[in-house]
């Protein structure tokens, strides 16, 4: 953990954060911060800062804080991402929110078991932590937002627009002739879409009806990867795609 | 799964290779393959191809394999990873295996806790099925080498480049001016040594060995990662490096 991450409603008119459970075990454990301290901190959705240790005890720590005002940078990079098994997406939104997204779209599609979608994994209580721990690990504080969708055709052909405006849409292709990093770095779109499919792959439907919608395919290797390992790949491909065409790129930083 | 791994000794003269356990459910059960089907096959360091299922009883498959002479060609990429935590450690494995590596070379460094090196998760009886397992995703039949050093200082003046040759070495280091892309599109080495920091980072003693033996100091963004999603970034933008280097760059494939 790289920054403690609070709740704007957390923060009183004065400052103060009380904070308890997790995050205070891990500031009097991990970081062993005692009165007087200062540890960074940041407040969800909006500026990073710093915080004063104020008082300790066993169970709550109170903070001092001076945050940053403004709303968090929100990363130029969303994703369309067919919902992988249970246990692969439950250590994703982590590694996800670490890497930094703007959005989350999970979908189904013919290759998706129908039962993903009745579990807890993708319920908020469950993945609002797990985001907010790699928030915390690569201390951003952009919360990505999170749509879950049973069905691709309706999302891409009524929903998609309206969730991520104009975008460069890519659809990750083995044996496609560009790779991830030369799409994003040669375009002169802000922001992208990259669309990842099942582990068996899109079927020609899926395929066809994301082509017809701008989705244009790029290489990312001829390895077949697992789902988690895949978006992993493909977010550091996209990310060093921006950081090619602008060498001041460097979200979160400013 | 995407290719059955298979040792040299399993296959007979007669190129028939009777397997049992965990890779004939997955050929019965997953591939739902019938006596005369075809499903793809690999030798571990050696060549891939095809086999036709022969029989197929509850608990043994028998393949007869036609496989390509040769050795498997190895990943141009070595790693050098101060050993991380058992638990990210075990899921490591796979992914690495999966993405192409030639070499795993697991260190101590001052901020890797001592215990770690007494797990059972750096025995090969634990790693070896977890390497195989990513190299079956991803149809690659090179087993990388492990080697376990406990003494950085000790691994890096004498045995570095007795295993890992001419190489290019790169070091992990937020605020590098070049990224690990670039830096392995623009040089003449054949092969990348890549050096990956425990969570806390490198000390100033071990950062000064390493770039005294020529390791330079790569960027791969601002954010913090975990070590396993920094792992999979940074083999990520190596491959790339490659792959912008030379456009018929695809590794494993010919």
């Amino acid at each position: 953990v790289n920054l403690i991450l609070l709740e704007s409603q957390e923060i009183g008119a004065d400052g103060v954060a009380r904070v308890e459970g997790e995050r205070a075990r891990h500031i009097t454990t991990v970081l062993k911060s005692a009165p007087g301290a200062t540890i960074r901190v940041g407040c969800i959705g909006g500026g990073r800062g710093t915080a004063t240790v104020d008082a300790v005890s066993l169970e709550r720590v109170d903070l001092r804080c001076v945050i940053a005002a403004g709303d968090a940078r929100r990363p130029p990079i969303d994703l369309l991402l067919a919902l992988p098994r249970p246990k692969v997406m439950r250590r994703l939104w982590a590694q996800i929110a670490a890497m930094g997204v703007g959005q989350i779209i999970l979908t189904n599609a013919e290759r998706v078991e129908r039962n993903y979608f009745d579990t807890h994994v993708i319920a908020a209580d469950c993945y609002r932590p797990l985001l907010i721990e790699g928030l915390q690990q690569a201390a951003d504080t952009y919360l990505p937002n999170v749509s879950i969708h049973r069905q691709l055709k309706v999302l891409v052909e009524d929903h998609l627009e309206a969730l991520t405006g104009e975008s460069q849409r890519l659809i990750a292709h083995p044996g496609a002739a560009e790779t991830v990093s030369d799409a994003v770095c040669r375009t002169a779109h802000t922001a992208v879409l990259l669309a990842i499919g099942p582990e068996g792959g899109w079927n020609a439907f899926e395929r066809d009806l994301l082509g017809r919608h701008g989705f244009a395919p790029v290489a990312m290797g001829p390895r077949t990867l697992r789902s988690d390992t895949a978006t992993i790949a493909l977010l550091t491909l996209a990310h060093d795609g921006f950081a090619r065409r602008n060498s001041r790129y460097s979200y979160p930083h400013a």
